[in-house]
């Protein structure tokens, strides 16, 4: 790694992953030009080409995938009036602190009315729909936006994984039942599952968040942490049951069947199609640079001619009958550039292009060409006869392969503690700690906090799928335990 | 129509497009269900699922278009600050009359620089662009947005036309001379074109702006006029060549191929997808609701069984059957709720499902099923063994068939006028004027104020595409005519 490093101090990465995680972070996403964080304003990045382009991808398999699910897309103004934001108590609580507030427009100056860029649309929407919802028959009422949203985050932001502008899908439902609700939560993470694991490659598990960690305004909370592979997890998309406490704020009302006027049952889920961007390139990044799944990359195949003086016509009539081979299947490039062949390596495997072809005069006499697999750097001679049949092979096996690697066993970075020294240890060590809790109910919120202090981690919640772990007690209190909650930092 | 009318006061549309315009717009939107004007901000409306669907797909097409041409999507921060919008001039003395701006946030209160939300992104693009492009190699630069922009508009808003929050993407361009830059304003001509008359089957004329109705800060404006049929006009796309008017104000330098150091020659071009598809609904739309080209309906097909007491298994067998036939290669969708089947009939007419299907129990005695086309209301009996064939063949032919209905020629609509009696007279008629007149520089500013105050209508420039007529002098002062213009009232 060394080595290579001093080779190309200006293309590729000099941080080490492993070593500097947050370093290695901020050059992959500043070399390989994914966001640029000069924009002059705090918190707000540009997103650069090549992560629009598989940004928009994302968006458009997630848009897909709830399509298919009977989700129907709407479109809500970005603005949300001062007044309905007051409806909800606990959602203004708990968004309060982070609203941009427009305030004068024009020469005309001041508005009647400060107006929010909303943080989230429950306020703007649920106000829509008391209006379109009247019956039974119009449940369930599945409806998501793909939108960005606008937070005055305390945290520290990083691009993709938190800024102060960010842009996901929310999906907002109501249903006659709790029963119904609950089933949709169910449905939230499936997909959920769908696009991270499948389609990202990206590790995740779910917990429902301790009581003092919900969403504002929700009965619970359901939300995906991912693995980081750095010791910390990454909060992903989370699925809410708001159960009544929005529709009897927005009088989200419906005659049932048999005749009476009920309030809906609500649920919301918040894919942010930035941070899962984030996580995926973070998660499936090495010291080269991007790893991208097949499906997700701007580029999926490039050219590289090795050209020797004299043999250029040779060469480059080769490359384009190797492209013209590919062009109507996959997104391939020649980059006939003048820049050195190893600068080309390094920028495309930077850029995280899973297919690299390469053609010289020497393979042309062999009829053969050179291919390399950006995710594991495995080298091919491929005969021309063959070339075809192969690059489908490679390509159809691509992003299987990355997920083999990157799904590895939770359970392995998973330490079972029992008493709060280890359980410092444990998480000094880059492990999830596992351990036994008095609940996520409100009176543990004191626990939660020592563990904080303390232990320098934050309690994830109850595993939504089966908890295999049982604990006699509480680590912190020592009282008996009610529940099973792993720990971990956070970024 | 009356008749109709009539019979269907709920769902069917009461108003005349020819008699009342505005009213059968407003009466469109409603019952169709495209845009809901009850959210609680002045200007502001939610596009509801069918328009967002439309519009959705007609994104997809313009990106595609755009990447076909070499063009890469980037997204932008929302927020401009102030101080960069200051920065060209007469960009700030057009757009400052409409901006909303971020003044507070969060508990912290007041901000300390406020921040526009854009009106159009130049100023928040142009400093990225400044630190990107650093060599003739980086040109052509073609880069766009896909996002949405806030303007406080003094005029009257109408959902889709007009509103303070609209939908488009935005393409900013960069050459290495004025040439190529005009070559960019040629293909933003010709993507318009490919766009709106080839896919949303929309007759539009390209004007050369005059120099008083330009883009703030651009050399010259081009901006596509789309016929409505009802004696106005309404400007669709425009596409601006900006010279170096913003390169100098934002530093947008390159070194060119003998070493020195010029300012890149700019244009931009805002195609509008929530406008285009107000014009395409108002312009295709009829007295029964909604037309769409096949590609853009959200549902393609419907089928509505006929159903007879008895008989019910048989036909929903059938129609199951059918279904099962299109269900891969269309969006079709069965109707079998409990309306009565003149209401099912009403409401697809209504949102223009291009093709209904209806099966009764004779119907399939006689192994046949009916087929209606929206557009044109004709009416088949199509035998079961020929269908696919049959529907294939109504489905490719259908959008070119509104196309046809459609482009009407613009001639027809113009009428030469030499006196301003006649152009008044003219205007009053529905018709488009076109005329002799100074020039469509600032000294001619006169005469048009002129135009606007007396004839009612505006200058809306010169013709792109080549003008057939010549005029002596101009229609106001009588002096020898620069140039020939139209001039029509508009939305």
């Amino acid at each position: 790694m060394a080595k290579k490093k001093k080779e190309v101090p200006i293309i590729g990465i000099t941080v080490s992953k492993e070593e500097d995680f947050s370093g290695w972070y901020t050059e992959l996403i500043t070399k390989a030009e994914l966001a640029d964080i000069r924009y002059n304003i705090k918190g707000f990045v540009v997103y650069r080409e090549w992560a629009t382009i598989t940004i928009r991808r994302m968006y458009r398999k997630t848009e897909d995938l709830l399509d298919k699910k009977d989700h129907l897309p709407l479109t809500m103004p970005s603005l949300i009036p001062e007044s309905n934001f007051l409806l909800e108590a606990e959602h203004v609580k708990g968004f309060a602190p982070e609203v941009f507030w427009v305030t004068e427009a024009g020469s005309s100056g001041k508005l009647t009315e400060r107006l929010a860029l909303r943080p989230t649309s429950e306020t703007a929407l649920y106000k829509m729909y008391s209006m379109w919802i009247r019956s039974y028959k119009d449940l369930p009422f599945k409806r998501y936006l793909s939108c960005q949203v606008w937070r005055y985050e305390g945290k520290m932001t990083r691009p993709f994984f938190r800024g102060r502008e960010f842009h996901w899908i929310e999906s907002h439902n109501v249903f006659a039942t709790m029963e119904d609700a609950m089933k949709q939560v169910k449905e939230d993470m499936e997909s959920t599952y769908q696009i991270l694991r499948d389609e990202c490659c990206i590790p995740i598990i779910f917990f429902q968040r301790p009581e003092w960690d919900k969403f504002a305004g929700a009965v619970h909370t359901y939300a995906a942490d991912a693995l980081m592979g750095s010791g910390k997890v990454l909060q992903l998309p989370s699925t809410h049951l708001l159960g009544q406490k929005f529709s009897k704020a927005f009088n989200v009302k419906f005659i049932d069947t048999d005749g009476e006027e009920k309030y809906g049952y609500q649920t919301c889920y918040g894919p942010s199609q930035s941070r899962n961007y984030g996580a995926m390139i973070a998660y499936l990044g090495d010291d080269n640079g991007l790893v991208l799944p097949f499906d997700l990359a701007p580029v999926q195949i490039v050219i590289i001619p090795i050209i020797f003086k004299g043999k250029e016509k040779i060469v480059l009539d080769k490359v384009k009958e190797i492209y013209d081979l590919f062009k109507d299947k996959y997104v391939i490039k020649i980059d006939d550039s003048d820049e050195s062949v190893g600068n080309k390596f390094y920028t495309w495997e930077l850029k995280g292009v899973p297919i690299r072809i390469e053609i010289g005069p020497r393979d042309i006499e062999k009829q053969q060409v050179i291919v390399v697999k950006r995710h594991d750097g495995k080298r091919f001679e491929i005969k021309e006869e063959n070339l075809i049949e192969r690059i489908d092979e490679i390509a159809q096996n691509y992003t299987k392969e990355i997920k083999e690697k990157s799904l590895t066993d939770f359970e392995s970075q998973v330490e079972l503690v029992y008493e709060k020294d280890a359980a410092i240890k444990a998480i000094d060590n880059g492990k999830i700690v596992c351990c036994g809790f008095c609940s996520i109910d409100m009176e543990a919120l004191k626990c939660a906090e020592i563990v904080e202090k303390e232990i320098g981690g934050e309690v994830r919640g109850k595993r939504v799928d089966e908890e295999k772990h049982e604990f006699a007690t509480c680590l912190i209190c020592g009282k008996p335990a009610g529940c099973t909650v792993y720990i971990a930092k956070s970024y």
